[in-house]
């Protein structure tokens, strides 16, 4: 099961991609698509859409989640990753592709098991769960393979639930 | 010149067409597309981008105006708007169509001449300025109609500008 995770920005929009067998997860691929400031926001929200068509493409995930909007953030930060997100998401449906959102909070539990965590602790127990050599770089990466793995969890977890 | 106005929202996306000759304005087309709060959300924006599509091929507009949000909003609210909008500027940047922002301030100030008018003033402008038989319906919709006559406002201002 590829399991694709999503940080979606309008700047930086990062992306981690995982294979989850059993209770086994390998790292595939992670990184982040930036758009440049001096560009127009159409045209912006365009490279984030042709690149998330090339990550569904490349990678082939059956499952995708993304996070929610942490809502302290200000309007303006709040706007730009709404767009930027509305695109992503777009992208998924067009491929047929069913998405899963987290929160912050949930994200944290399932990766360090406490929801306060900082981004190095996330960072810490990214690499850890994902037997990578060094710290995923950069945050929007790490973040995103730390929403995949939440997926990962949260799906076993429904899965053992139903079970019972 | 066949100018569309856009009022994005994820739940309603107010449009409106209209056709600029010189001083005149002719109403060509107005509404709004509207998605159900059941659906999930990447299937509500596919519906949002689909639409805004077929609206492009409808009317080959060849200017787009979109209102800026208005910061005043709650996040959830923006959110939502955000993800709406990022959908429809992708539609106009993947057919080459150039978008231009006005703030609901502008928006005011071209059809009314007052920043503070109220829902009911802009409307009644926009229906003696496309020479409507009734009131544009929903609101929407006639907020949509009101960002394109902004725009073909500012556009002639513009033209004279540079002239000069």
């Amino acid at each position: 099961m590829i399991i694709l995770g999503l940080d979606p920005g309008l700047a930086i929009t990062g992306f981690g991609v995982i294979d989850c067998k059993g209770n086994r997860l390998k790292p595939i691929s992670y990184g982040c698509i930036r758009t440049e400031a001096k560009l127009s926001l159409p045209v912006r929200l365009d490279k984030v859409f042709k690149e998330m068509e090339i990550l569904i493409n490349k990678y082939n995930p059956q499952e995708v989640a993304v996070e929610s909007l942490f809502f302290n953030s200000n309007a303006k930060t709040v706007f730009a990753v709404g767009q930027a997100r509305g695109v992503a998401l777009l992208a998924m449906a067009r491929a047929g592709l069913p998405v899963s959102d987290y929160t912050p909070l949930q994200v944290k539990q399932a990766v360090v098991g406490y929801g306060r965590a900082d981004k190095l602790q996330v960072q810490n127990m990214v690499k850890t769960l994902l037997c990578l050599s060094e710290y995923p770089k950069p945050d929007d990466a790490a973040d995103a393979l730390a929403i995949a793995i939440c997926h990962a969890h949260s799906r076993k977890m429904n899965r053992v639930g139903n079970e019972e």
